[in-house]
């Protein structure tokens, strides 16, 4: 009989034990190690925050798996409290300490796999101020174990609004602290576009948060933190969640190829460029759906549903049936408050720093048809290859029907579904889960209004540049909404009233706009059919005031 | 100056209305005139059934655009209580009756909109119990009209089960009417397979519905109905929902060709057999997205997407722009108390009606990851083409997320995104939303497991041939599972045991299976693995379950 052909795994959650038990069920013979450096395997990452805020109460419910149910079903060797230092790859070993002992040990491996995931390494200041990263569940416990220590009023600073902080800031303020987010860059989520991160910052502070961006913590001393602008905030705990990056130690020391990206470089199969070795999940670098250009480098996707596959897709490779992975769109997702903030591919900003060439749609759709109750708006960017019409990004913010939208969105990229194409998705419909023509078949009827020619945008941050080159403003919504707000300068002419006012309207070159682009729409086309220069502002009013909210609180834009 | 182009749209609500609205944004000189026979335009027909329950309040909610506010928009014509009732075809004419006074007029137009909908037909015996149709405004203003004044307790027959029949049943339970359904076939919701309709019909039986299949009314008088089978149930109101057909009086009348569906025959503009003359919605035939064989004719979908997709369609050719339509899909929705069901495509039945190879998949996930509370289950059958892996059909039932999950595949068909490939979907994961292994992704491993061979799996309706053969059924719940109730003669080996009792098996060939299918398949490859000849019962249990449950009561299955 041949030799049990033995697997090593490096890391014990996502990728990794994905790709164990993935294995043992292709290969019954195999020998499976997973070593893991935390005490803890299969655990929910993507929990912890909400364990934190009490609406997970079960701490058990987080493990998903344990060594001893990894053994009896799979047949795994698990062993936890042990750490992969080293790779000897010409050895094929690696050296092994256990945590607990210190002792060291060397395993013989004819296929490594490195799931060791993502990790925080900035200096942290030292501090009076119990101070603790959201990433394990040693770090929920302690966490936890601070926060009952702590009387109450209590306040905490977050450090870093990306998703994991803005997840910890809901749940601090869910179990009833003062919190500050305090956020280096000039906007929370930072791969959303401003318009719609100004969305969520608004969120953040009708909930009470203290929203602090472009600063830093520079000291925390006896419950009071500094920040880099001068000023003061009470904090009872901090949690840092400033970023992460691959952990690529063992793997740079061993000379595997390190990605632009920082991540672990694999091909299509996640085998690095030591076949013998692959590596999945928060460590290894993607291949980029969005990039035309194959040189252009991966990217880091630091998302459990990847990790997941790709550690499917390795023991896939090992065990002699491949399938190459897809390339990666990032697509994601955050519950915020009663807000959800989704997004898939590139932003704007992206597109414009890559110098690539893009179409910008906005709107603000209804979860469902108005006419039935509950239904809550939500507010849609897509940017569209204006060459191919290919679906580049998107980005959400709402409540209810976002996580479909934006599942949808990127399944129709998956597919090459154009987005003009959009529209012509034969969605489901009834009154309670969307509309007849639903909010993404609308946004394909805008991408196909701009493909044909048969509407004009232009974007909320051209409209002063327009207007200095001598464009006039026409707000053709009711009167009662102008008088609500408007956008300043504007000359109010009613959509239904536009035919029989046409004679008022200025000569030159017109921009018509209403509350979210669709009324805009219309007068545009009647416009133009009467001889005018006229373009819509996309997204109307409420991206327009959304984009200057994110610059200046616009005390009286009236 | 030329002279207007005139086009006449016949019925004003979804597709006319859309064709008449869009071709105003194309044309702002045409003219556009719109007959509706009935007295309001542009209702919410899908809205209807829950203003009879109060979940709609305002009646005004479901006239989404009156004959006024489309005048002052859109420069319509729009003519109500105005039925068309002849076309000359070689005049370019339709006569019209004013329905209020009987006045003919004869209107000329250089294109036709046919846009009159379906209609009820069938004979309906004379009775003293008030009955409605729940069609209309009008039909709603009768419905509530008698509901107002029956005294309670009040009771209600609905005739058809089908999707308006089930929503009326809802609305008059929500009203707390005490409601028999009454339905000609062997199940409700004809479009599901029977294992899939059986989970609709213990919905309607939880909510107190008596449920009464393979029946019919056969007389209604004094408060009683009686039915086919000689039983008679309580009365006070019959709402009739026993089916539509495409209204073709005027089109056939005109020579114009009919499907064989029983829909005007239309091109992939919209466009009939006159070219001056478009048909739409339900009047009209679709192309079929899952046929292949572009002989075996059209099918009706009567869903209001499609009715405004078409319209849009329509005036767009109309315009000189044309786009062509897609093949439908099919894909529809219906929220029923807590359940909500979801189709798209083919059945089994269907697939099988035709001679068509066809996969089965049964999954039962959770809508989202169950650390986190608050997932409900839902049901999930796939439907695949064995030879190209093509999606060929889904349906699923259960309460939160399944709107998503339908129309993540209906987009995926469109973009022809194979069933594996639903395994390569990344999709947004947070834990209050989906899964890390979304209910979609896990459907692709699942079809990819059977289109590489790595597992063989069974139908629920196959079991009985199969053990008849001489297949030993093997369960490998656990214990208590088992206890609670299982399939008779089932040997119970729980799957974390199976390796340490392969001994104790059975020669010949296995079947496994558990509660949902998934530790089935991993039972299945351990065994297969292990030298055993073994299927997995696709969807375990709880598919058995609902199955057999379709045709017996099933008392005393353990
Ligand atoms: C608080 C939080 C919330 C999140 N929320 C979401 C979400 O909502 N949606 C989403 O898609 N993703 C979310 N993520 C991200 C997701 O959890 C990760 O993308 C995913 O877990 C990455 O999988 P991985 O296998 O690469 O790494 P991990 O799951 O992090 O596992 C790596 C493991 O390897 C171990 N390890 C590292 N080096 C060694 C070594 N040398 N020897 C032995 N063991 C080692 C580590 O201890 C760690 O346990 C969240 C993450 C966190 C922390
Ligand atoms: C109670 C109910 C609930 C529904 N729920 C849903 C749902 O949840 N989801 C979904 O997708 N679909 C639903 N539908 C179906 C959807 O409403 C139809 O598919 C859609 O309205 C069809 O559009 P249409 O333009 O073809 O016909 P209709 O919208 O029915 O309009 C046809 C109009 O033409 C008029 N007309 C007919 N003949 C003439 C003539 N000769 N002269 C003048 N006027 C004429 C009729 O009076 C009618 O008003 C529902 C339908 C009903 C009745
Ligand atoms: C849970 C974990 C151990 C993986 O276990 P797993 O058995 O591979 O994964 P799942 O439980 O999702 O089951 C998937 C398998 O069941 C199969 N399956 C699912 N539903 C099925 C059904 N109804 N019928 C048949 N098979 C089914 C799938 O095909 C797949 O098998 P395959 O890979 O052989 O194709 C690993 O993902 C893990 O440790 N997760 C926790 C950590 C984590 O992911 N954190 C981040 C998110 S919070
Ligand atoms: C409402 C009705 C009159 C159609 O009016 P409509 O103006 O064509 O349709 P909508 O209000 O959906 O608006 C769609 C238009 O707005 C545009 N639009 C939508 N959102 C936009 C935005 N944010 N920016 C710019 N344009 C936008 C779309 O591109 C489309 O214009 P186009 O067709 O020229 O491309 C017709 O559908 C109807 O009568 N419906 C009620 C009956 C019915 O449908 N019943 C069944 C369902 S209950």
């Amino acid at each position: 009989m041949e030799i049990a052909r033995r697997i090593v795994i490096v890391g014990g959650v996502a990728g990794g034990m994905s790709a164990a038990t993935r294995l043992r069920r292709l290969d019954e013979t195999a020998d499976i190690v997973v070593f893991e450096r935390g005490h803890y395997v299969s655990f929910a990452n993507c929990g912890l925050p909400y364990y934190v805020g009490g609406v997970i109460t079960d701490r058990a419910a987080l493990l998903l798996q344990t060594p001893e149910s990894l053994a009896s079903r799979f047949r795994l060797d698990v062993r936890v409290d042990h750490e992969v230092v080293s790779i000897d790859r010409a050895a094929h070993t690696v050296e092994v300490r256990n945590v607990r002992t210190g002792a060291l040990t060397v395993e013989r491996y004819d296929r490594l796999i490195l799931a060791g995931g993502a990790t925080t390494s900035h200096e942290r200041a030292s501090s009076s101020i119990p101070t603790h990263t959201l990433r394990t569940i040693d770090d929920v416990d302690h966490i936890t174990g601070t926060l009952a220590a702590t009387g109450s009023p209590a306040s905490a600073v977050v450090i870093g609004g990306g998703f994991i902080g803005v997840e910890a800031v809901e749940n601090l303020v869910r179990r009833g602290l003062d919190v500050t987010l305090v956020q280096r860059g000039p906007h929370v989520l930072r791969p959303l576009d401003v318009e719609m991160s100004s969305l969520v910052e608004r969120e953040l502070r009708a909930h009470g948060v203290d929203v602090r961006t472009n600063t830093t913590v520079v000291a925390a001393e006896n419950g009071v933190a500094t920040l880099s602008d001068g000023t003061v905030v009470a904090a009872s705990i901090i949690i840092d969640a400033s970023g992460v990056h691959p952990d690529t130690t063992i793997a740079a020391a061993a000379g595997l190829a390190i990605g632009s990206s920082g991540g672990v470089w694999v091909d299509a199969e996640q085998r690095t460029s030591d076949p013998a070795i692959y590596a999945v999940g928060d460590g290894a670098e993607k291949m980029d759906a969005v990039t035309t250009d194959a040189d252009s480098g991966g990217i880091l996707v630091t998302m459990a549903g990847l990790a997941n596959r790709h550690g499917r897709a390795a023991a896939d490779s090992i065990a002699g049936v491949p399938l190459p992975v897809e390339p990666a769109l990032g697509t994601a997702i955050v519950g915020l408050f009663e807000t959800t903030v989704a997004m898939v591919g590139w932003s704007e900003r992206r597109l414009a720093a890559a110098g690539r060439a893009h179409r910008v749609i906005h709107t603000h759709p209804d979860s469902h048809a108005t006419y039935y109750p509950g239904a809550e708006q939500m507010h849609i960017k897509l940017l569209v290859d204006p060459e191919s019409d290919a679906i580049l990004g998107a980005q959400i913010v709402g409540g209810a029907g976002v996580d479909k939208r934006i599942d949808v969105i990127a399944t129709a990229m998956s597919g090459g579904i154009t987005a003009s194409g959009l529209s012509r998705l034969e969605l489901a419909y009834a009154p309670q889960f969307g509309s007849a023509k639903d909010p993404i078949n609308q946004l394909g009827y805008v991408a196909d209004n701009l493909a044909s020619g048969a509407t004009r945008s232009i974007q909320w941050h051209e409209l002063d540049t327009e207007r200095e080159a001598g464009a006039r403003l026409i707000d053709v919504r009711r009167p009662d909404e102008f008088a609500a707000g408007h956008i300043p300068g504007a000359v109010n002419v009613p959509l239904d009233e536009l035919r029989g006012r046409l004679d008022e309207l200025p000569v030159g070159s017109l921009i018509v706009h209403c509350q979210v682009g669709q009324r805009g729409h219309t007068a545009a086309r009647l416009l133009g059919q009467h001889g005018f220069d006229v373009r819509n502002l996309d997204g109307g009013y409420a991206t327009w005031l959304a984009g200057v909210s994110a610059f200046a609180a616009v005390p009286a834009l009236a």
